[in-house]
């Protein structure tokens, strides 16, 4: 009975999608929160700045959604794609949401439960490789919150989606 | 056909679980890599401590998934369990381990997908009200590691559960 109840699952693909979405649009609202100069120039502890943080995320979101439908994977390019312009790195946030939204309802039924190679080199199964990328969102977005703080900016609340 | 692959579910309960305490772990070796002192009175941009942080995490952890167990809730209480004592912080957090095992597998089947007030005031679905559990934790987590790294300390490795 135990054993039949730790089976059942959490929630759908659907719904694993929308909870995702809702985070990129609150993060969309953080890059949106720092002004263009510290976006690009800005961080704590020489660690890297928010533009920085969001380039790594642009190079793992449709890559990875991509990788997670067609089995296919390049190895990943974290170099900014704007050229440091906030404008163009939030259009590109804009594209890949509608990107993403296409490619992820086309993975393929069973894949989340395989274990494979994202991007040619971290193994893992497909739904922890998925949760990586949303997860690893959330973490340097916090950074993103901390960099606000730090400059006196209120960043957006957390909840907000 | 594009309906059914959207409704394939994502995890399991189980998968899940071992999800979070896989961050719990990391959170734990966050909390370890303060230096005492630093760890009840150091923040950045006049946020709160990693302490003050941990603090809401515990408050949220045993008593969310009992309440999602039960149906069952008493309001937050974000107060510091630990009286500001680093070792009797990590106790909390290893007993809160064994208790997440205890309570996480007696969540009714269904329950994820009800609606339901978490804490008196949180109205969401169960599944939704989970997974904040955890975002939160890796949102406050990854403020932690701005603090260690403007302490100069180098914080645990991500990816590493």
């Amino acid at each position: 009975m135990e054993t039949q109840v730790q089976n059942e699952q959490i929630m759908t693909k659907e719904q694993l999608l929308a909870h995702w979405q809702g985070h990129r649009a609150l993060t969309r609202r953080v890059i949106e929160a720092f002004p263009e100069q510290e976006l690009f120039t800005f961080s704590v502890g020489g660690m890297r700045t928010f533009g920085e943080l969001a380039a790594e995320l642009i190079a793992i979101a449709v890559p990875g959604v991509k990788g997670l439908a067609l089995g296919e994977w390049e190895s990943l390019d974290e170099k900014d794609p704007s050229g440091k312009n906030k404008a163009k790195l939030l259009e590109i946030w804009d594209q890949d949401t509608v990107e993403i939204n296409k490619w992820f309802p086309q993975i393929p039924e069973g894949r989340l439960q395989e274990t494979m190679l994202a991007f040619g080199q971290y193994e893992d199964k497909g739904y922890c490789t998925l949760m990586y990328f949303i997860d690893n969102e959330i973490h340097h977005r916090g950074q993103g919150y901390v960099y606000l703080r730090a400059l006196g900016i209120e960043p957006p609340a957390f909840w907000e989606r």
